[in-house]
């Protein structure tokens, strides 16, 4: 009965518009799916658009924010699990994900997402990531690290991930 | 739309049999209230029951390990959040819920969610503890502590202090 | 060669003033014993005044604060931890003590800091605690748990519970 | 009076014998200038080799380790900050670091260093690392990432990095 949890990162205040177009895309796929969105729930950038995408679906979302309150987070996260660790929280973001998706150019709190995601032997996606990222993860990352270009090609990558796992 | 999130702690292992059939009931009731509930998320104890308590009622269950994986949760928990962190994570249970049920007669972790919900200003509704723990958070938490003794009692203070919030 | 570090919790900007010339006796007296301190180490109320008391003795200070930066420090505190994990620096407190000693009467913060510490089985010293702590640490912590009414007893304690790990 | 701090980040079990070499010879450097030490801690790789190297010159090593007690901590390491919060711990690293190294070819946990120090602003120093992190973290860090090949470089870089500061 678990559900399924994919987790979706990217870049909040400094996203590009259309890596934030394909997030909303992403989100509404996901949600059909019937697996559960996760992400980092603020209300900015990728975070946002999944969310909102997400709940155009109607699927269940799930925001881990940095700070010590539910101010910060998007309003089209269900359930806001608020941590006050500030960036400490990446971890959790992707230890609690069944598959992780890097959903556009992010930054540096991307970046350590996708780390830690394979520090921990945790499945990811680099989905229109830019060519240094996906050069350097796979350099450390190996087969745990996956490159696409659409969110079809995404969501089959899930899928076949999810088969195997 | 944001969800509500009513978090209940309380012993895993070493939970006595009437905290046990305690929490189910809670866990029911508080599912029937339309609120989520949010755990510590483990194969035991309170932890276990009020979560099968909620399932009973058609709830949605979030909870919350400390390990860093999924094994340890219990099979009632609908969305596991993985936090790698040990009791680090007792800080996110307590700042993830709107209000915080300590039910039945808790040990060393549940002391910590009950001081760190109170550190962070957030109520606590004690539901048949020791009375030694009545006196104790009632002298460092104030207003904050609530001591109720039975599921009714503890629903109808919830509503009321979400009413406040 | 791993140098002995105990650990120091109590109130900040609460502490009252008969606490706080207490943890300034403790903190010469546990540099005294060529131990290292560790605290919370913000700059306020015990945590200030004990490290104050180790740097009159020449100790070495650590001091593991809450929010994401060093201004925050105690200027008696030789080298900085920063966490940006607020409360949940809590638990690297304890875990990082061989002994935990909180000193005087503490609020929320202290109390999550005790339960933690019994929680991971690190020994704890009440030092001129109330007695409804001491009432319910005790309850839950069993022979884990210390009370003392005088940095000399403390000091004593703490030495046999080095003795015997 | 505050301490510098500086922060030694690389590979354990899987470092190279050359990246070996020279964490111990920076270890050394860091010392003689009277910096303190801050690294992953645990007995492995360039955690090991930091602190062996800093020991020779007389400095003060802290390890902040993942695990739940000191037993994973190097012989070289004089201060054990115990997190009990697995790869969380590297928020921690390289908040408490005045500049972070990454020394040597690094794996994910090394990453996800490198990224949360920038996400936090901290200067981050890459001691002869791969050509593909160069460009990625050249890429998402701008002005916070310098490249060296040598300890001399490194010490140089730190000096004038702590006198901008």
């Amino acid at each position: 009965m678990r559900r399924v949890v994919i987790g979706v990162m990217g870049a909040g205040d400094n996203a590009r518009p259309g890596d934030v177009a394909m997030a909303l895309e992403l989100g509404e796929a996901i949600a059909r799916e019937n697996w559960v969105l996760l992400s980092g729930g603020r209300n900015a950038g990728i975070m946002d658009a999944v969310n909102r995408g997400a709940k155009k679906s109607g699927g269940l979302t799930i925001g881990v924010v940095p700070g010590h309150d539910k101010r910060a987070l998007s309003d089209a996260v269900d359930v806001g699990i608020v941590t006050g660790m500030g960036s400490a929280r990446n971890y959790i973001n992707v230890l609690s994900s069944d598959v992780v998706v890097a959903c556009g150019q992010g930054g540096a709190g991307t970046a350590s997402e996708i780390a830690l995601a394979l520090k921990s032997s945790r499945p990811v996606i680099l989905l229109n990531d830019r060519p240094e990222s996906q050069r350097y993860f796979a350099a450390i990352g190996g087969s745990l690290v996956h490159a696409t270009d659409s969110v079809a090609a995404t969501i089959s990558t899930i899928r076949s991930l999810l088969d195997k796992s």
